[in-house]
């Protein structure tokens, strides 16, 4: 595989450990990240420290941008004009996630620049980036994937699934499962404890078969022992399942289980636990069925 | 382990593959069923066919039940008076999926017969009755069920999910999993196709990370493909919903996902699909939104 020059752009909990990746697998990084003492670790791997994205962008082959949100990443690829230092043909990676409908209109501006455009976010979390295990949902050119696979293999397992924009769609899919699994794990586990069974040994006798999911495995689990510490906060939970209902709603698309999962959500933000796992949502049924916490 | 002296109940496509593992364990089988025929290729294994239900009880150590629902069971047990023909302490095991209710009613009268019993439903279609990979799930005392470990063993992998009753929670809890999931992954399907993505590469994007179940791998690629041949017919799919959320009704108790799920697999009985694979949720939700089955 051939050693490319990538210009990286936010290196925070995420972005660091992939930047890494990168440096190590041999790639010449030069990282960017708006508090620099959080791009600087990157040093001792090879990597160069830029003093602005642009510059980060300028001599870039490929130009990565991990950075939070889709407004934050639009500012910095257009305002502070990172597509326009850009050399001509070299590839622009987004794989923050954003909205679908930004992914397009940055990949417009950068076909108008002579770029190439790849939406790319992932899921996985820390774990995921720091171990190169990420899922990498890409959305773009066959060709422009093809070429872009091995960076893509540094960080994780990529696939292409569509056009422009069919990355940040499947990533919304995947929040989307993740919401609604978390509530019907929660209905299922909390039926079962007030009937009169073991939650715990039901959740057990329920592996392997077709209710088995890595949330009946991993949050199944928390929501029996009660570990609710983030891992994924509900806030954030909330957040993509608005994105994905407010897309469903522009699509003029009824998605009926997701609506009423977003209310779910929604109240146990309300109800203070936004900073608590994703999970917790089994919190929240009790809440709403006049129960304790403890299932009384 | 020791051989028993085993009366076996209903033999259909379930319980033929059952009583078979249980002769081919080496348990001596007085097999029943209502049309012999159905019964009598377990002669061939070294079963026993039993003119009655009480002849197939009369000198079992162990009587197992898998007829097709709850009043059948409920009135051959009774009724037609096998709990009455068991010899003084032997063992009522109850597998068909039939209500909590059902199972501790039945359980009381087998305790006032001086018989124990134990409510056992299954997991696993036809296939894993077949293949001894049944999910178990058992409800009753421990002392019972380690007594019984090595016949629910030749049959699958057995888990003793609390007193009776339990194993009948455990089945709802597996199946109100099974509806809502099959939903979810309908609509974040949908939500992929619809906005310009390729289903089945976000499909294969997501297997692997948080949204992976066994619903996504197995049903998610029949919605893909279109493959709506049963499997688990939706009118049985919503049989179960309903006796859970009735359950859940009995105990006061709010489950919103689940009881939406309810409604939208009642429209698409309604609608003439309750003998289409469950997985076909995903038409029903096309229909719902005006859109033709090819997703057009």
């Amino acid at each position: 595989m051939s050693k490319r020059r990538i210009g990286f752009l936010g290196t925070g909990i995420m972005g660091g450990h992939m930047a890494r990746r990168l440096c190590e697998a041999g790639h010449e990084v030069a990282a960017w990240n708006r508090t620099r003492a959080k791009a600087e670790p990157l040093e001792a791997h090879g990597a160069r420290i830029a003093d602005s994205p642009a510059a980060a962008a300028e001599a870039a082959e490929v130009v990565i941008c991990m950075l939070s949100n889709g407004p934050v990443c639009d500012s910095v690829l257009i305002e502070e004009g990172v597509l326009s230092a850009m050399p001509g043909g070299s590839l622009m990676i987004v794989m923050s996630s954003i909205p679908v409908e930004t992914a397009r209109a940055e990949a417009e501006k950068a076909l108008e620049l002579g770029l190439r455009y790849i939406d790319a976010p992932v899921s996985g979390g820390e774990p995921g980036a720091r171990d190169g295990t990420l899922a990498i949902m890409a959305g773009g050119e066959q060709r422009d994937f093809e070429e872009a696979r091995a960076i893509f293999e540094a960080m994780g397992r990529p696939t292409l699934v569509g056009p422009v924009g069919s990355g940040e769609l499947a990533k919304l899919a995947n929040q989307v499962i993740v919401s609604n699994t978390l509530a019907t794990v929660a209905e299922a586990l909390l039926l079962a404890k007030v009937g009169g069974a073991d939650p715990a040994a039901v959740r057990e006798a329920l592996l392997g078969g077709f209710a088995d999911s890595t949330i009946l495995r991993q949050h199944g689990k928390r929501m029996i022992e009660g570990d609710f510490k983030p891992g994924g906060p509900a806030k954030y939970q909330l957040k993509d399942q608005r994105t994905a209902t407010a897309l469903a709603g522009a699509l003029d698309l009824e998605l009926p289980v997701s609506t009423l999962v977003e209310e779910l959500f929604d109240a146990m933000v309300s109800h203070g636990h936004g900073d608590s796992d994703h999970s917790g949502i089994f919190i929240e049924l009790q809440r709403l069925n006049g129960l304790s916490p403890d299932g009384g």
